[in-house]
Order: C-alpha cells, then structure tokens, then sequence
C-alpha cells in the first residue's frame, strides 16, 4: 500500500491515541456468513491501548465475529468542509472536507475473564458519562456479577493501524493560506481547531 | 437475520431517504485482496436513490472495487448519549446512546459515462457546498470534460438497506418519559430533537 501524504507516522502517535480516547462512536468492519462484507456503527472505549467493545450475546455481530475473527474498526470525525472558492473563484473540483479518520485492522477477541470485562465497560462509562453519576463497574461487586456475565465484550487485538488525518497537507502555500483565510472568516463550529491541524499536520506550513 | 425492534420499516422510507440526504459522511466496507475487511470513509452523495462516491482512478479503493464488487455502505450519526442515572440512580447499565444508522449492500459500479458523473458530482456539491460559488458541474463543459475524466466516480446499487434508528423503542413507559425528561432539563445540542425522536419512533409512546 502506498503511504499516503495524510497518513499519520510513530511520531505523532499520541494525536492518534488522543483522538481514539475522545471518540466513543465507530464503525466494525466484518465479514459476514455469506462472504459479504458487512458494517455495524457503536460505541467503544480505548483502554490499555485496545478497541473494546460490548453488546447483545446472541447477536449477528456476535456470530458473524466467532465465526471469523478478522475485523477491522474504523473511526472517523469530519471537521470541516471545504469549500471550492476558498481557493479557486470557478470551478468545483476544490471542495473537500478535512477529517481525522483512523483503522484499526486486527482479531476480535471475545473476552471472558469478568475483571477485563469490567475494566473495558468501566472505560466506556468514562468517556461516555465523565460526570459520574453511577456506581463503579466492578467485577466483584454482586450488583454487576451477574449483569457482567450477561453481556458480551470483545476486544481487538491490532495487527495494523493506520491514522489519515486529511487537513490540506497536499497544498502547496498559496492555497493552504487561502483555505486558512477562508475558515478564520467563516469561523464555523470547528473551523478554528481546523486551522490550528492544517498548522500541525503540513510540512511546509511556514509560521 | 432477526429484525431489531430499532429497524425502520418501508412506511417511514422518506426518512431513510432524509437521512442519506443529508448526510454527507459514509464508510464503504470492502474486502480487501487478502480476503480481509477494509472501511474506507468517504463523503458521499444520494442522487436518485443511489450512494455515489468518487475518489483518485488509482488508489487502494479502487482496486478493491474492481477486485470484489460486494460492498456495504454505512452512514451513521450519534444523537444523544443517554446517561445511566436518566432512569437508574445506581447502575450504570442504561446508559447508551441514540443514533440512526443506514447500511446498504450492494454492488459498486464504476461509471463511466460523464453526465451521469457529472450528475453525482454535482449533487455532491449541493450537499457540501449548498451556498454555491462554483460553475455547475457540466459534461458538457470544456472547463470540467478533462477533470471528469480524471476521477472515478462509484455508484452503489443497492441489494439490501437496512435502517436502524435507535431511540429508546426497547423501553417501557416509565424510563422513556424519564429519558425524555432528562434530555429536557440537559438541553444539549441535539437533545430537543432527540426527544422528537424518540415520539416519532417509539409505537408505544402516549403523547
């Protein structure tokens, strides 16, 4: 595969992992009974540098995940759409959108010691719910004993990981000024926290 | 496949159709050439009820389509996060999130013909770009013959969508008005309409 110039390396793997903690919505990719590819959106939660998710026991995303464990897991965020006349006053091949997106290929793992259990959905309840509200997920407390027992969770194993983080790295500096121009005007709900990522993503950015 | 109690049927296709108009970010799920499940997200148009998308005639994602046909195509969009204490005031097994998902499989086709490219195109600008600023994308125009050539535009026709909007239909009276009734007093950014949601979705609900 080619390295593509939005591609993310080892330097900057915190911004991945940071990104991960803060997404709790992603996409499974697997193949289902008849060889067809198949998708399911849900939540998840990244601890200990892991892809966990939970759901029903008896469920096709269960089925389909014990009966082939090679899964991929996509996250993406869409930060904002670039219009064609930021940089060009014409024609419409311009326009894009500029988003971090990263895939996680790997082996699902149904995980049956309780404490993991515990720990991955103790970790989903963090990103999902930081103001608390409930009582903590425990594998020993007899509250959760049982409800623990009753709900699957899987784990992703990562054979490969690959982050894209698309913000205008193929400009050159006039257009990426003129993109950078645009979105400072606009000012748009993520458009300032965009122009601070096509800063730290491109190369050739000069300050 | 068990039908979830969160699928929307054939009465409510207009608001499938909705949804993937106004959404313009999807995930394309492929097999890859070792046989292997890939995502790709990509933003997309729905133009007379098909998912077109375009992309570089040379890369990864092109050479999966033409490799295997079968893909899926997933849109999803995240709602509300429901709390647990909503309607538990201990246990953290409530909470959840509210979303509506559309998948389709299918059979992607590469197009070759300009005016339906241009076509796709198009309606893809509508939808990132609705303020306008551009020239309408035409085959027949000398400004975008060559640049129609250069990009490959992919069609999905459907075999199968499946919708599922998932608000609160699995629960009974009293934690649905407590769930409503929580996102009333939070008033976060899609809470009003989540609650719309959940009346238009829920059969059981008693205005």
């Amino acid at each position: 595969m080619r390295r593509s110039e939005f591609e993310i390396g080892e330097e900057k793997i915190e911004d991945v992992e940071a990104f991960l903690r803060e997404m709790s919505f992603g996409f499974l990719g697997t193949i289902d009974e008849e060889g067809m590819p198949a998708i399911t959106p849900l939540n998840f939660a990244y601890v200990n540098q892991a892809i966990y998710f939970h759901g029903s026991r008896v469920g096709e995303k269960m089925r389909s995940i014990r009966e082939q464990r090679s899964v991929t897991f996509a996250v993406a965020k869409e930060f904002a759409v670039i219009p064609s006349y930021f940089s060009d006053p014409l024609l419409a091949c311009p326009a894009t959108s500029y988003f971090k997106s990263v895939r996680i290929d790997g082996q699902a793992v149904v995980v049956d010691d309780p404490n993991e259990k515990a720990l991955a959905l103790e970790g989903l309840m963090q990103k999902l719910q930081p103001e608390g509200g409930y009582k903590t997920i425990d594998a020993n407390d007899p509250d959760y004993v049982s409800r623990l027992k009753g709900v699957a969770v899987v784990r992703i194993d990562a054979r490969r990981t690959v982050a894209k983080f698309k913000f205008g790295q193929n400009l050159k500096d006039v257009p990426r000024q003129a993109v950078e121009e645009g979105l400072a005007q606009r000012g748009a709900q993520h458009d300032e926290e965009t122009i601070a990522l096509i800063r730290r993503y491109c190369p050739h950015h000069k300050e």
